[in-house]
């Protein structure tokens, strides 16, 4: 299993490495529906202005240029050209465009979830490929949209979360109005370019911060210092608020912020237990996010990076005069399969979703063996049928060598007899009725 | 419904159109893992060098180049570079490059369904887009790959497309060895130049391409007219063998051809009734078919063009003196679906998978909706909880206009009562037991 990619920071999988991920999309799909989010998917393809529009200069952009084209554009226009294509590099671009675009088709507030991949063309490394699949929950509203709902979707995210083979984790989850407010309630008015600083806080360390704030912003050591205390706090419950009003520092943003972060908290500790924490180091470095933001550390594999990041964005999407905030967050699912898959975390109970294997008596019993494996598959048993009609032993073998648990035989009388080649047990059965075990059934993905 | 894509030749759908492709989607996963066949995913992304491998000049492909690179790449030098990035135009090409590379991992016969989009950079059409999904399933061997798999790919696909909401389909089969045994026996030694004029029989006639024939490849009025009786024979029956001998032709690749062809046709007529006809004009554009070709139309929709294609290829994949030999088919996801969704040949039941939306008497009542919430999904009832205290008018407006068929209320003293808002029938319930219709349950797709 210990593979590379034949193309560096393209991942693939073997196919029993593909169940564990299909398990990963399965269950996600299936919380995300049942709280009520539709499924979408948007083409692979933006305009280069549409896609750079939110200054998403961080983001290494493949563009896209037809290789027999005969009118001679080339890449190398693109940059220039807003209309030239472009892969997508994340969901919450294409899908605010989407809103725009099918405002007049959609009910609001408009909960979609939306999995697809997305490129990068940055330099791999560890934790990052080119290409990555994305699982997106957002929340979009017409006009206005409750606070309410960024409790909701971290609520729902620590749910599907939960409810996936991966070790224990923390949403960590802070809120710009909060940051913002207390910056400007400090002194200082480049709040973007602070926060920019606070968030290389893990990368480089409090004392390399300090002196970028200084250096850069033109703050006092004393500004520095209240805006690395606040970045400090970090606690399970709502002890923040008072852990921040005790720093002293008045103002109606940070009010608000503390107000709204405190909701999500209050309503954390009690629906996901364990699973939130207040995390006022958290900035996020994307500039559309306006109140709630949150990233997730896999407990043990804090090196990976966030596995599930987004948050609060007032104005991403507008038409017109007509604005449609949202709240979303965005796991990274490649990032957790790779971790999944390489720690073995879990694994598949068989490598083929095959259950039987039908056996040929002789050649021209296949018809008879297509009869059974239909009447199996009718009820829901995956069954191949044998190709030739080698001996059994060699039939048997061909069925262990591809994971298949059960070999079905039916001798010249019709008796049919049925073997679980892992025990060798056999027994009869009727292709009408038989079955196998619950657990043998289907594909099991069992944690390590 | 009648939206044009923003971008010509990139569909994107509405939720409750997503639904209906889901379905799809859905039903081929099911039908093929039924059968025994593997997931698996490949990149995006091949190199150039590989996808013009076996001579694909006529597919448009998109070449990649990052927007942002610093060294000057550009797309143009693409065309020249084989290791340069481009989008895949198809999934047979792609699976071919991951069977070699990962041999060593597979369990032979490797049976795969891939189900992923493709990219070509054709001027958009009708029937035709930039972006679309296809649904493959592909049986290879390693070193050798017993026929009878020819016919049980027929068989799968027959099934699947018999699952889907859509119109009556026919797959038209033929096999390259008899016609370029036939081809050969009449003394047309150019056999793929006329296989390329037979492909057109459709689009421009059968007196064209008499001319074709002997104006490019130097036939004969009785070879071009021999050619053009073989396109002409179709059957559904095994009668083609007759006809085929009576036009009086010798030569050992065309019985081998009449011999495959003759095992598929038998196998249809007894397995997929009326679904299959033995048709001599079906040619395929692409070189690597060696044997088994197929296209299918639907009934009624021939001019849509073919709906499922593919056949065998004996050489695609090869390392070394190992060859892998395989037998596959591809369906046109996205046109189907665009076709089912325009002529609204299915719909869903509702827009979103909420089936019950809970309502709120107070602000305060919010942590309480989301445990009666919390228990219908426990039993996989899809739940929503309102926002926002409105009264109870605006609230069941609100779900209705999301199209949520129940309202569920708990009033100050506990007791609970859901409402059908279809029927306005409202009744008492328990959050531990009630559930709704199994019609009501998930939403359903159904044919007009």
């Amino acid at each position: 299993m210990a593979r590379t990619a034949s193309l560096s920071g393209f991942p693939e999988w073997l196919p029993q490495e593909r169940l564990v991920e299909l398990h990963v999309l399965d269950t996600l799909r299936k919380t995300f529906e049942l709280h009520g989010f539709s499924s979408i998917e948007t083409r692979a393809v933006e305009t280069v202005g549409q896609l750079l529009r939110k200054g998403e200069i961080d983001k290494e952009v493949y563009g896209l240029s037809r290789l027999q084209d005969d009118e001679g554009e080339d890449a190398t226009s693109n940059k220039a050209d807003p209309n030239a294509l472009a892969l997508h590099f994340d969901l919450t671009v294409p899908f605010a465009r989407y809103v725009v675009e099918n405002a007049g088709y959609l009910a609001f507030p408009f909960r979609r979830y939306q999995i697809q991949k997305v490129w990068r063309g940055e330099r791999p490394q560890e934790g990052r490929a080119r290409e990555f699949t994305q699982a997106d929950i957002d929340v979009v509203g017409d006009g206005e949209l409750p606070f309410r709902y960024d409790v909701e979707i971290a609520l729902v995210i620590a749910e599907a979360l939960s409810a996936l083979p991966i070790p224990d984790f923390r949403l960590r989850i802070n809120n710009r109005k909060l940051a913002e407010g207390f910056y400007r309630g400090i002194g200082l008015t480049d709040t973007a370019g602070v926060l920019r600083s606070i968030d290389k806080l893990e990368k480089i360390g409090a004392a390399k911060v300090a002196e970028l704030l200084k250096g850069e912003l033109g703050a006092t050591d004393e500004q520095a210092a209240l805006a690395l205390e606040l970045a400090g706090i970090r606690t399970e419950d709502t002890s923040f608020v008072e852990r921040v009003r005790a720093l002293g520092v008045k103002d109606d943003l940070l009010e608000e912020g503390l107000n709204e972060l405190q909701q999500v908290i209050e309503a954390a500790v009690q629906r996901a237990p364990g699973k939130v924490i207040a995390d006022l180091s958290i900035a996020r470095g994307l500039d559309y996010y306006t109140g709630t933001v949150v990233e997730t550390v896999l407990v043990g594999h804090e090196q990976l990076g966030s596995i599930c990041s987004g948050g609060r964005y007032d104005a991403l999407a507008s038409k017109g005069n007509r604005k449609f905030p949202g709240v979303g967050l965005s796991i990274g699912l490649t990032r957790l399969v790779s971790r999944i898959l390489s720690q073995e975390l879990a694994t598949a109970s068989r490598s083929v979703p095959t259950a039987v294997l039908v056996a040929l008596n002789s050649d021209d019993s296949w018809y008879a063996a297509q009869d059974i494996a239909a009447q199996l598959r009718g009820r829901g048993i995956a069954t191949e049928v044998a190709a030739k009609a080698e001996k059994f032993g060699k039939q048997i073998k061909f069925a262990d060598r591809r994971g298949i648990p059960f070999v079905w035989f039916t001798d010249d009388h019709g008796k049919h007899q049925v073997k679980d080649i892992r025990s060798g047990e056999q027994v009869d059965a009727d292709p009408a009725s038989w079955a196998p075990s619950e657990e043998d059934l289907h594909v099991r993905i069992t944690t390590a």
